[in-house]
């Protein structure tokens, strides 16, 4: 069917859909960057979507019980904006329309969480919008097994390109999705048969339908432009049959450009003057650029308004709850964080300090969660198949599953980068927070998606285990080295790396008091002993870095270390006391925190003139700015730690191996005095 | 059929895939460490593959037509060492499999390519090698397509696991050989039902068969403990179809451990001493640990030799081809840097001083490949479907492809980290040198595979373009920030940011001359002028950092600047300069390659006693380094970058809004005067 035939076959929808249509392009034009296509691809189907499916208020957009409207293919921007715009949410005003991709604007290249209201999570890396719904589907059964569909009652509708089922992270989403019977999960497949780089025939010939059946979806099909077909296929795709759906949407990418439609052209540039101009002609749109007549306008606006009503019903039954259950739930969507964490790490470190167990950081972890999880029902645990390894696992939690939605634990499968997803949506989400394990040096299949929750500043938690060479035998592969450098090198992420329970009490203190950044806690595989013997109510590890062992007079040398290598400092101290040479040992186990105290502080416990020497199983680079400080000649001060991968051995071997040892470290102090 | 049916069934099999699983048993138990579980369940289906298919040669294993196997479920180390030590490869000693895991010794926890002989790729981390593998298949397809099948004409058979099978990057490995059509590789899925959690069903339901059908494969099925009927699939899949093939192996993990078979307790863990008997009972084997019976033993030899008359006609083969042909086979297998390369390069940068184009370096890039691609047979390029962003593509190239194996550029489609991936095994393999380019800030999809390019030490270049906020409207999602920091803190890695296209042929001269170590390429988006005007036969990138600008005195103030912000430093130094400050202006297009150079070149580039400014659109961490140097007090350096997430616009509002201009250096090195 042309566009003249399309344009005659359903006026009102047709007319509804350019508004969309032109607004992109015309934005894009604009701005003279960013991509129409998609937008004009998908129109029909999001307006479809807006007017007759999707369960939201205009008025209200943090309203709990709305659906999730998410754009994994987030280069398609101007599509949410449109909508946004259109259906009068307060902030999406015209003129941050015609400022798209300027600087200030809300309106950014990518949907970017946090910017604007009604983007719900940030997209354009692509596959992350489709996994990290998984993770709002997740929660959303999880807070209806838990407060009943009277309070939480929604979907979530994805739109995705090529891109996102090409990208891998999207197997593990579909995966885990087809696992977890997420039947309120609707992912609507923008299927124009277009890339950046031609015809998808040139780099896929996957059949989708069939895969996304083969990991137990439902998969459905209708023609992208045709409304009434659209419609039967939402319709469809609404009714919960205990499987997630997938929807190929069959299209044209850029829909109504006559000469660039269907073709990479149109993905990626503005169309330029003369096509906007037979566009226009061609749609049928006789308005100026940015100008949306009243009666489209007002169409519009209705349907931003029709979730009203139900919105309004849903806060009376939230009203008509008892004042505890009430307040629980509101704490919960809040994100607030819960009062009993602070009392129960402050008993937990009370006692470490009364029994001085010689246990691994990932098993103090483990002591940590038992604790905490039977009194925060919103801590959601999890891992990429490593449990047992991980230690995230307590007894109260229960497993998430298709038979047990009150389970508050997830086993996500071999799958780190969408369980890192997974975790952004149930974040966003609201009502749970969210921690997921494996080991340290498979951040780097996760990093996708661990960098989105800095980026959008989500405080979900990493727990990540077997930290260094200290894993032993597994290898170089296994080994983080680079990994802690990484993580302090992302923006606004928190590494924790405590030396004993008492620190890796407090570092889940820490992470679970976020609210605007993750957290890394980086955990050994192998035993530590028990450093922290004063009791301190004070969270030190706060601070970022303290001073754990002070020397007995003032220092002439000051000795660093995080986690596992604090125990090397506390040794090499003691020769070096026993040598006549005060020396102070300072715990780093979060440079982040450390950064963000009073130069005051910093210098008291790095003070000018000192031997300074750090020591961490890893790479130096993030250590440079320690070790320069304000000390008088560059001899000053020297590393302890890894220059290159690890190797395959038992760990006091590798450590012997590989110099990180107090003899090591005193040999480097003394060479500098 | 219980383990006893099976033992008569076929006793001679049976002896030879028992000696895999006593030796698995032992040495995981000697080492108390290790996986003894998955070798014990594939052990039948390896002696099938060893004893009847795969074409081999124990006494060369480097020999280039030799079929490749590829362990993926590289967990399962003791069932490759235990088939190399059988077989006779000759590094692979009893010795050495009794020192499973430990210090020095070749047998890893992991298999690790370069240690020994008969590992052709590193596994470890899950899906790592069956993504190899697609590029070890495209290699063979594109070399015999170019030599012929009497010199290259061999298969490639990978072992992989449920994990293997999960991990997203399975995904973008299968889809890409589905799409190739590489219907030499066949993939052995160890169906044991198991992962380190428990029952596969515990977090996925996936219909594998079905999954990899969808995306093209040829599927088959086999009873994985019937060397009849592995024999059989085996058969069926060594047949060119067209089309690669998954063969699902149904095995019981530890098969042969009558207590902890068929479940998780023997995947992760040493079988225990007590089980150990019990399975040397069950499995009628009453040898003590380590001995194998010469009778078996000899057997196994002559599976090893097997491939001998194979390997010498081929090799006749070989010395028959006309002496020219023969010489660059021969060059081209051996990896060895192509002699064009050195006056190519020369010729361009004389030309680029003469002309002195004002050009994004990723153009610059696309120059440099136009002359180079015509004159190196051995480049392979590609990219993530940003071809025509990433500049990647020149013209003579042609398209690989399955109606063309010839071309040399592959159209990766949106998968980086199957690209990498495929281009470790397309470098391991022999006989091209691979480069693929992707958006900087997409590192972070690729990480796993990138790592495996450094700790394989393999010299593939990854062509990252859009390598900072310069890239503009597309956001923060899209800007790299901290990975300049990640690359440069990743062990055996090469970043090279070059300034201008002279600099840029420069680098591509150093990645395309490396044997060791991978090269990451990083591109701006936006057009820099050219800033080298001197001609010079010397690779002045090679040094890592030199003078640019000299200062009109001994210098108050030292510049340093890589990629696009050197332009900044060189108008920062005018300024100064102006004002009467002696400045001088330091290119750093690769700190790895500066800090190789001698101390006396270091400083003489950088002295002591200077005003030292860095400027980089990125995070701090990785200077540091350069700014403690020999100067006397801390105040006397400082940093123009980035502190944080970037944001969407035009490139020069954000170099504006983050201050990362020419008047911000002025003001910091003024600050610091």
């Amino acid at each position: 069917m042309d566009i003249e035939a399309r344009r005659k076959a359903d006026p009102e929808h047709w007319k509804l859909a350019s508004a969309i249509r032109v607004l992109a392009m015309d934005a894009v034009q604009a701005a003279n960057s960013g991509h129409p296509g998609m937008p004009m691809g998908m129109a029909d189907v999001a307006t479809v979507l807006f007017r007759n499916h999707l369960k939201f208020d205009a008025a209200a957009p943090n309203w709990f019980d709305r659906d999730r409207f998410v754009l994994s293919a987030g280069h398609g921007s101007m599509l949410i904006y449109a909508l946004l715009h259109l259906t009068g949410y307060q902030q999406m005003t015209l003129e941050q329309i015609k400022n798209f991709r300027q600087l200030g604007s809300i309106t950014a290249g990518h949907p970017e969480y946090g910017h604007v209201e009604g983007v719900e999570t940030t997209t354009g890396p692509l596959g992350q919008g489709i996994a990290t719904s998984v993770g709002f589907a997740i929660a959303e059964e999880a807070m209806r097994a838990e407060f009943g569909a009277d309070l939480c009652d929604h979907r979530t509708w994805v739109v995705a390109g090529d891109g996102c089922l090409m990208e891998g992270i999207s197997q593990e989403a579909i995966a885990l999705a087809g696992m977890q019977e997420l039947g309120r999960l609707i992912v609507l497949w923008d299927n124009n048969n277009i890339t950046i780089d031609g015809r998808v025939s040139i780099s896929d010939k996957t059949d989708q339908l069939a895969r996304f059946a083969a990991s137990g979806w439902r998969v459905l099909e209708c023609d992208g432009h045709d409304a009434a077909d659209i419609d039967r296929a939402l319709t469809e795709a609404g009714k919960d049959v205990g499987k997630p759906t997938l929807i190929s949407c069959k299209t044209i990418i850029g829909f109504g450009a006559p000469n660039k439609a269907d073709s990479n052209k149109v993905h990626g540039s503005p169309l330029g003057d003369d096509e906007i101009e037979a566009s226009r002609a061609a749609i049928g749109w006789t308005h100026p650029a940015f100008v949306i007549p009243d009666d489209i306008s007002s169409e519009w606006q209705k349907i931003g308004e029709k979730g009203d009503a139900l919105r309004e019903q849903w806060q009376d039954r939230v009203d008509a709850l008892p004042a505890e259950e009430r307040d629980e739930f509101a704490r919960r969507i809040s994100g607030e964080v819960n009062p009993h964490l602070a009392p129960t790490i402050a008993a937990l470190k009370e006692q470490a300090i009364g029994t001085m167990p010689k246990i691994a950081t990932r098993k103090a972890s483990e002591n940590t969660l038992e604790v905490l999880n039977p009194v925060m029902p919103e801590n959601f645990g999890g891992s990429a198949d490593l449990t047992g390894s991980n230690n995230t696992y307590t007894k109260d939690l229960g497993v998430f599953s298709p038979a047990d939605r009150k389970g508050r634990y997830l086993n996500y499968g071999i799958r780190e980068h969408g369980m890192a997803a997974a975790m952004n949506g149930i974040w966003l989400h609201g009502g749970f927070r969210p921690y997921g394990g494996t080991f340290m040096c498979f951040t780097d299949y996760a990093r996708g998606a661990m960098r989105l929750s800095a980026l959008m500043g989500l405080p979900v938690i990493y727990v990540m285990t077997h930290d260094s060479i200290g894993l032993g035998e597994d290898g170089p592969t296994h080994q983080p080295v680079e990994h802690l450098a990484i993580s302090r090198a992302t923006p606004n992420t928190l590494l924790l790396r405590p030396c004993d329970q008492v620190e890796t009490a407090e570092a889940w203190d820490i992470a679970l008091s976020q609210s605007g950044r993750p957290s890394i806690l980086a955990l050994s595989r192998q035993n530590l002993p028990a450093l922290r013997d004063q009791e301190s109510t004070e969270n030190l590890s706060a601070k970022g870095a303290y001073i754990l062992r002070e020397a007995s007079a003032a220092p002439r040398v000051v000795l660093m270390a995080t986690g596992s290598e604090v125990e090397i400092a506390v040794a090499a101290r003691e020769t070096l006391e026993a040598e006549g040479t005060p020396t102070r040992v300072v715990s780093v186990p979060s440079m982040e925190l450390f950064r963000e105290q009073t130069a005051d502080y910093r210098a008291e416990v790095l003070p000018g003139g000192t031997t300074r020497i750090a020591i961490e199983a890893a790479v130096r680079q993030p250590w440079d700015w320690l070790l320069m400080g304000e000390r008088g000649r560059e001899e000053a001060s020297d590393f302890v730690g890894m220059t290159g991968f690890g190797a395959s051995a038992p760990a006091p071997a590798l450590y012997k191996e590989f110099g990180i040892t107090a003899e090591e470290a005193v040999a480097k102090a003394k060479a500098l005095l």
